[in-house]
């Protein structure tokens, strides 16, 4: 039997996408039986072989002892790399299975349910790969490509410096010529997800440094790639400084990675490092959006099993009216997010199998709105999954605490959730004059539902409110970007439940009425509160 | 120097709840250099003595080992004990100073900001303390009252069963009469804070169980009083059979206490033990209520402090437009907050010290607001105060993270916000009508500001559909019980920060016009979501 989510998943992914069609035009097509076969098997290797593991795995965390890190995961790891769960949607040509972004996906959710600080690196890897596969040689590409795909390397990213976070024009690690094709890395990079661990022979990192004649600022930055081992089976050097004692993610090691001359190569362009991991973000981004899905999805499991069980007043807490709000509130927010990041996912399958340029654009304005209102929702619902299990929420045990402790990095990484609010005003609404939203809403607004109607015409006249705030003053605009991003979230999630309730009023009614009744209102406060900034 | 949240405690109790006329009225006045005197040297003691102390308690926690609890309080106890602070609002007949409670609350911000788990010890011996002077006779109120007062013994409240929380209908603890007003106590309680410790010689617990002739159901419930040693100095028959490993809060002992014949003596009459309980329960949840204050401070104190000293694109992050609106929705919110809680507490001085029965009625109706929207905010502000930090809030060191963890269990704890949200609606709205609420809002309206007076006719209106919507379907009216009480904390809350803003509109207007542009919409999107919910 397989998880409510993963039913969800199988939904969305061929009625409301449309992946059967999409991949039949494409000329590989997968029809909706491939699909469940596929998002099945990934549950099933989730349930039976991450989520047993998670909490324990928490507990004993990642441990990091002279330049070493153990984690609880050599035995989950091994078999992930059995199931060749790694090269999912990797290219065919690098070894890979081939299959659209949007399964992967769906794995990402079911993988990040069952066990965030485990998903990690095998995240970080697909987002290397991706990377690798539009900005490596076709000499690089072979080198690296096949140990990656399979899983025998995982890959890690390193941006951030101590001084350099959002900002990452001034970053200092620096590349030293060698000759040959070959440079010297020198700096220290911190937040590294998996940048040491126990699970691979080697590990490739991809690394953001200026070279000796680098302009400053955000122009001067190149894009390296470096790995633990060296081709010819010596130590590279590099080397894990210490992880961070973290709120939550406890086994997945958060790396300070000290470069000390690392032996390196340069990818892509000089100077032009940037750009190419700009290229990769809308994927990362849909990655972490993911999360705040899944995040959702682990609490509303234990939230369900809870209070089901538990007897209060005579009956399971579940029959108690604040309660089955509760249960509902986290229910139809987890899918409205879900199939938000389906919608989101087959915009790169629709770029990537069809050529189809639309499908770019329309990517670049839902890639933010996921990972701040995906994130958002992930934290407030496992924090409700907590409020649903009274006091036995707080002890760790029950688990719901884990949710809450993993989900709350989120909204963080990957681009705070301010700058993805930042990013949708400056670069995507702005960049159009609010075209391509207007676009969207279009589409929102042949949904027969006049609540649905209504919302969406409140946030056709947002945009142009906050575009001309954003025109006389960007601060301004700016103070009012995590507000209009937020209502667009919940006009967008209510979008996709009508469209789940439309092709199947029983499985998905309940959830969609729910939404649009009590839900969809927070974005009436978010218009209010606009209104409320703004005025003189 | 004071703190902020000092000057703005000593603002509140002098010109907003007005405190020193109150005290004049009741013939024991307190000047406005008292109040400040005093909340000033509370203020210096949380900075000095628990605050430094707070992260490195939180790393150790409680350790439990053979019945016995290790805590990181004993020198800070000590300093407690010393500087008399436990006895500050106790009744002088006991030995204590006799000031009002809400110079207690303002004693229980700052010690709560500065650590939860150490504060949560002389909050529960307050409780403890208030619930005696209430039932205990007056030869039990002179053994016991005297060493809680001072701080040698502390108090420990013993309610939930492991299948008894929120129905405490159902406890199984007994009593056996053993003659001579003595009985032998059994039973297993759970979730008791600072149930066992090493701070003090001594322990009063209080302890709800059940007489051998007791009917059953919530009226056969009596209230013990036990101590860990015995008046003969022996120890009585009771000891803690574990701590829980909890997510926040860790050095605050959360004890299951084994009760296996301890000689107990009745408080109270018999099979009146939920009365007496339900009777101290306002104080305790205005204690409760005024935590999340506590930790949208922590968290605003962190956050602000971060925010001047990381530069990212050349300035500190508190000038970036979403950084600053975060850092002016911290401040606002928990300022609001904070009035509120003094708001509150001021109606229990104006009953006691003037027997004002129209007070009783106004907290009352004050009380469950105040727990589930402060503690909601001070879990949302805690979350906030991470997001700032940006990368750095996920890592423990910078101790945001802690403050999310400790603030947590508020909204759960001393009755589940969800429980709140019934409390109000229906024992204190449907019990007059809605009648208080209206003279209440009647006040609101007096504030010369149109959105406020807006909202509060807004809530008004909603007040009379929820208790139609109660009076026609009892479970249609509880499921949105929680939405309205958070439409009527937001109001509540711009109705404090207007009343400052008028007072002091240099200081507090900012503040005051923030909240009423971008925080009061809040109440909007939750009436919308009340109409959406009971909607044919």
């Amino acid at each position: 039997m397989s998880s409510t989510a993963a039913t969800d998943l199988i939904f969305g992914l061929t009625r409301i996408v449309g992946l059967p069609a999409l991949t039949d035009r494409a000329g590989a097509p997968l029809s909706a039986a491939d699909i469940a076969q596929i998002v099945e098997e990934a549950d099933r290797f989730c349930r039976e072989v991450l989520q047993p593991n998670a909490q324990a795995a928490d507990r004993q965390g990642a441990v990091y002892a002279n330049g070493t890190v153990t984690t609880p995961y050599r035995d989950a790891y091994a078999k992930w790399m059995e199931g060749g769960w790694q090269s999912l949607s990797a290219p065919v040509e690098h070894g890979g299975q081939g299959l659209p972004a949007s399964l992967w996906t769906a794995m990402t959710e079911l993988g990040m349910a069952a066990d965030t600080s485990f998903m990690l690196g095998p995240l970080l890897t697909a987002g290397a790969i991706d990377c690798l596969v539009h900005h490596a040689t076709p000499d690089q590409a072979a080198r690296w490509l096949p140990p990656m795909v399979s899983g025998e390397w995982t890959g890690a990213m390193c941006l951030t410096e101590p001084n350099a976070g959002s900002d990452l024009g001034v970053l200092r690690a620096r590349a030293e010529p060698l000759g040959e094709g070959k440079y010297a890395l020198h700096g220290q990079k911190i937040y590294i997800t998996w940048g040491e661990h126990d699970c691979t022979g080697n590990i490739l990192y991809l690394v953001l440094a200026r070279l000796p004649d680098a302009p400053p600022g955000s122009k001067g930055i190149s894009l390296f790639a470096t790995t633990k081992v060296k081709a010819d089976g010596t130590r590279n050097a590099l080397r894990c400084g210490g992880i961070e004692r973290k709120m939550g993610i406890h086994a997945s090691p958060t790396c300070v990675m000290l470069f000390e001359g690392a032996e390196a190569e340069l990818v892509g362009e000089p100077h032009r490092g940037l750009p190419a991991m700009f290229a990769m973000m809308n994927n990362a981004r849909l990655g972490v959006g993911t999360q705040g899905v899944a995040h959702g999805a682990a609490a509303l499991r234990l939230a369900e099993a809870y209070a089901a069980m538990r007897v209060q007043g005579g009956r399971p807490i579940a029959d108690h009216p604040d309660v089955a709000r509760m249960l509902m509130e986290m229910r139809s927010v987890t899918l409205a997010a879900r199939l938000l990041a389906l919608e989101t996912a087959a915009c790169v399958d629709r770029h990537a199998l069809l050529g189809d340029a639309a499908a770019q654009n329309r990517l670049a304005l839902l890639t933010p709105i996921l990972k701040a209102w995906g994130t958002d929702r992930g934290v407030e619902t496992a924090s409700t999954g907590i409020q649903v299990h009274g006091g036995m929420g707080f002890v760790e045990d029950a688990g719901a605490a884990q949710v809450l402790r993993d989900a709350r990095i989120a909204p963080i990484y990957e681009g705070t959730n301010g700058i993805q609010a930042i990013d949708l005003l400056v670069r995507k609404l702005a960049k159009d004059g609010g075209a391509e939203m207007r676009a969207l809403l279009d589409e929102v607004k042949r949904v027969p539902d006049a609540r649905l109607r209504a919302a969406a015409a409140a946030l056709e006249a947002a945009t142009g409110t906050v575009l001309a705030a954003q025109g006389r003053d960007a601060d301004a605009g700016q103070s009012v970007a995590v507000a209009y991003l937020d209502a667009a979230g919940w006009v967008l999630g209510g979008w996709m439940l009508a469209r789940a309730a439309a092709e199947d009023p029983s499985a998905y009614g309940p959830a969609a009425d729910f939404y649009l009744r009590r839900l969809l209102p927070r974005a009436t406060g978010r218009f209010a509160e606009i209104e409320g900034a703004l005025a003189a």
